[in-house]
């Protein structure tokens, strides 16, 4: 039953001595480099109050985060007994010693999984406990997670430094003031925290409670929108706000990589329906399309990269997402296509200098078909890490091997962490450490690279690409 | 020439001497469990007649195996030469001392393919077989084997005790009268022999011969099927009576995964007219989807686990299916959808703790795209192993890097072997446990996972998840 | 910055010292074999004339290499100052020496590259350079290649013979006039250059300048092309001048691999159509799948293999397209179908022993899905090695891992390297023979063949197989 081991310091690298050696050398020399984290969900609160308490040990490593609680649902584990908030306020679990003690007893079923390495790395690196997590261990390790979270070294602040962070990008909606980042900045705390602006919210006309969402953007922008142009300048306005708040880049969700010019008539028409709560057909597919096409615009005036996330069908159980929300799990990949899909941004946008655009896939054969072909050719295009399912080690490399030989490092934009669980950033930092030094040490000893390039490749990879793509 | 080596203890482990270590200590510990056979071909009249005879050595492991007939086909052999029946009863091949010979010519095609390795495991551990099979060798071998199958010890029964089966379940069309299953539970023979309830030949309305499948299942279901309402009646009186006899599972086979609910009028007008003999557009289709939720529907009623296999373009080769009929290597793999496909049915049951809904593929691009996110997720769903053509070992390698990441192995169905190849069900499980086992030694090796924790999960692969999750 | 490392004799092959030992062994009996060349376009001008220069070194290794240029524009280095001629005759680097420092100074983004290892494997082993390419080397290793490419040794025809090519087919457009394959014959050197026949520049209806591509094949042919009879007639001519200068195959590329037969009026109407310059709606396409069904008969009667290359969005980079024309790395590939769209052509073929179709993708999802079981089935089919951007080793590991269980190596092609750059030769077929070693001697320390099997296999893969699918 025993879960997990203890950290080797050897661990994730092939067994095999010579590559084992190698990826070892390559590692020592990047472990201890500075966090870019130039995408994640942090909340930024976190980091607005120095006094910010991060709650018990299931407030922290349970009830928040889906990677957790869809795995136990998966095999059974009601989210109420987990709990999960119910939109309807119905009852949920309260006792926190019960949900952890749940949690512990099926923590055997993350073995092999990103998620059961993550977890393992942060309860030993962060709260130094020495044994493995089950139904016997639950109260003790509790016990001593707990007692150290209601210390200052505990403090959110404390950890960023702890962990090495050197800038950590958040998650923001269009119509967000952004004051925790104001917050940030006014306080004598000199990290760098930025933020990040993610307009879906407001883009989608299919978007839950979009006309409120419309309406906030309207306040917080002091542009009254009332049509097609207005809102183009509601946004313009706002990514002018975010990039004085120190916003390097936007991102965008959406189910499918369509791009595609309205005129500007057609524009208008289909906002105007939809400000009047009538879209039609696919208005809210063609106006996404357009919108892409009017972000890459903005991007190539700004200069704020350009993060485009497609292929999940959000909220697929309809059942949990009436009774929890969103972000339960229930977010399941779709097939994927972005040659012909990205024609239009591409020819009017591809090849200009000035536009950075970083594609994440969930569609991994899209990797070696769509998007190394792509990367390999558009001065414009870099790809992302492995995102979601596939941030996690075979995932890497899977997309090591699929990637690079036709993209090349250079065409990527090194790791994201991608998380809203803060105390997890350095251990998926660290995967991706090990994995890209595990598979450059492959290289070497295959003679493919010589080890001082490797180790140049390594730096970039841990470090140098994404602070140079996301112009941090 | 030669083909192949002999078994060496070790075979199909990592060279690496720390994982193949590892890997051979796991699968020490598992190697000689018995099998859970929970889906498969094999056919119950084998063990029906204590005194069955598996007839000539062609008769055994050529004749009727499509995977051996399908190679040669494609390498020029002609199918009559291999004696396959004609459905035009015309000549064929009547020597099976030739179409042994045909068959150890060319057994070298099999290199490195899995019917290559079950076929040469089974020579050696079923049938004491010394040396490589080619032409040479062949006569020789051929008196060898067939010596053997004439002796008390190669009757399948006793077969299938050396074998060390726990438990073997057919598969059934809807209107089997299952007089098989009725002799082996009258007889003094106590082995678990189960029925599977499949319905496709009824529920496909574009079957071959479905008005005669119907009359079938009016005779046998002592059920006038008149109209939508009097074939639900019947499949569920079958399923009753297959419940009665044993049965654990259903099977459904369609080509795609689509779900659809149908008004009760839309079932009944597409059934009336499909019993007139005029099914239109896309009835068959809609008609599946619909029945689909049907299935799912009794599945929580009776409790009956639900496999689903999708993706394949049965009978391809049309000359071929015109001359021989089906099962001889023409079915080919199609591009496959389960996202939106199973939205309906996981919408309707998928949160519902008594369906237990068992997805397989030919379609590898959906392990880590959608069926390891939707069985990471669904309490209903779990992921049967490597299908058909990835039931293999480099298959069953992909299967574990794609899928576990993100659905963890609790919500895998352990193995089956799928096979009508009586002989070759030790030597298919016999690749399942030693790739498991690699598979585990490479998470050890890299220090992802204890050995105390890959002892548990082996014989969980092997054994337990099995056994679990066809409630057997 | 070094970049790359000399050439290590263990180069690619696994660092496992068991199976790095049985590779080894395994490459060093087929290292020197001669080569076949049995599909890529090297121009057969190099070969007709025997004082052929091959250049610059920047003509030779960057000015026409798209793989090359391609991935220095994906970092923003203009094709311009690659020397890359405009369709406009604009103004472009024309000193060869900064090209080059270009170039050298760019090199490390190769670095784990197909391409990186095959310029390496180029300067040192065609070449005898003995220093990493950087920016400081750059100018002296310019001096000694373009020394070197002044002497006799470095004649295409000397180049040819030092690289033992056994047999080298070029690709020839349908109308043409095959000059320089005379001229190879009626010289009195004695190598095997034979043509490729064809035809996509006349069968594709919305080929660029296609009437001006029917004037001269009525021209080449001495067939007034004036409707679709004499359009077949003259390609059934050309076959056959093809055929009577040696050629043994034909190739095709295609959007899709979508065939069907149209009725004899069909085609007429649509090919009277495209004469006048009106095709309408899906025409082309219909065409072309068409055509498919006439060339597979067409092989059938005069013995030509039948290669077909299909999945490929030709020049989706317009702007790059309108200054500098085609092959500018804008070639990107979408998904593939096979199982449903060769259904006509396979159902009317492709049982005929008298056929030979090669298929290539570059959806390497089709492999395991859809290639291998068709190939493992139809006797006609053969599948094409990894192509294109799958032309690399890793490429070939994932062909090797996802074709051979169900398909055997004996339903593959062999090697061909495909390629228009014509020192890259051996070093792409070395790729492939170390590839094949290594996989055959992973299969060989698992005990899944013999290593007596392994030589046959592995000599079958780098010479056999390519001789007997293509007639050579």
């Amino acid at each position: 039953m025993t879960t997990f081991t203890t950290l080797n310091p050897h661990r994730y690298f092939d067994p095999e001595p010579t590559q084992r050696k190698i990826a070892s050398e390559l590692y020592e020399a990047i472990a201890t480099l500075p966090l870019i984290c130039p995408h994640g969900h942090v909340d930024p609160r976190l980091l607005a109050d120095e006094n910010f308490s991060l709650g018990s040990p299931a407030d922290l490593l349970i009830i928040p985060d889906h990677y957790v609680t869809r795995m136990l649902y998966s095999q059974g584990v009601r989210l109420e007994s987990l709990g999960a908030p119910r939109g309807d306020g119905g009852d949920v679990e309260k006792d926190h010693r019960k949900i952890w003690q749940t949690f512990a007893e099926n923590f055997f079923l993350f073995r092999g999984t990103p998620t059961g390495m993550w977890l393992n790395d942060e309860l030993v690196s962060v709260f130094g406990v020495s044994e493995p997590l089950n139904g016997k261990t639950a109260q003790a390790i509790y016990d001593h997670i707990a007692k150290q979270l209601t210390t200052p070294e505990f403090r959110p602040r404390k950890l960023f430094e702890r962990f090495n962070i050197e800038v950590l990008c958040t998650t923001d909606t269009a119509s967000d003031p952004l004051d925790s980042h104001q917050a940030i900045r006014s306080s004598n705390w000199k990290a760098k925290v930025l933020p990040t602006f993610r307009p879906d919210a407001v883009v989608n006309l299919e978007a839950f409670n979009w006309r409120e969402n419309i309406a906030a953007l309207s306040q917080e922008s002091k542009i009254e929108i009332k049509d097609y142009k207005s809102f183009i300048a509601a946004l313009e306005n706002r990514r002018a706000y975010f990039k004085q708040l120190g916003a390097s880049a936007t991102d965008h969700a959406a189910l499918t990589a369509y791009t595609h010019e309205l005129t500007d008539q057609e524009a208008k028409t289909i906002f105007a329906r939809a400000l009047k709560g009538h879209t039609a057909g696919d208005d809210a597919a063609r106006f996404t399309a357009h919108i892409l096409m009017q972000m890459a615009r903005m991007s190539v005036e700004d200069g704020l990269v350009m993060q485009l996330h497609v292929g999940s069908f959000r909220n697929h159980n309809d059942i949990l997402f009436d009774r929890f929300g969103s972000d339960k799990g229930g977010d399941i990949p779709v097939a994927t296509e972005y040659t012909r899909n990205l024609h239009a941004l591409l020819n009017k946008f591809g090849n200009d200098p000035r536009l950075t655009l970083i594609l994440f896939t969930l569609d991994e054969t899209t990797y070696s078909r769509e998007l190394a072909p792509l990367a390999g050719h558009y001065p414009a295009i870099k790809l992302g890490p492995p995102w979601w399912f596939f941030d996690s080690f075979n995932g890497m490399k899977r997309y090591f091997d699929r990637v690079i030989e036709t993209a090349g490092i250079y065409n990527t934009a090194g790791f994201n962490d991608d998380t809203r669980a803060f105390p997890s950033i350095p251990a998926r930092h660290d995967v991706w450490r090990r994995a890209s030094a595990d598979w450059l040490a492959g290289l070497v000893a295959r003679h493919i690279i010589g080890k001082d390039e490797a180790k140049e490749m390594a730096r970039d990879m841990a470090y140098s690409l994404a602070k140079k793509t996301y112009k941090l």
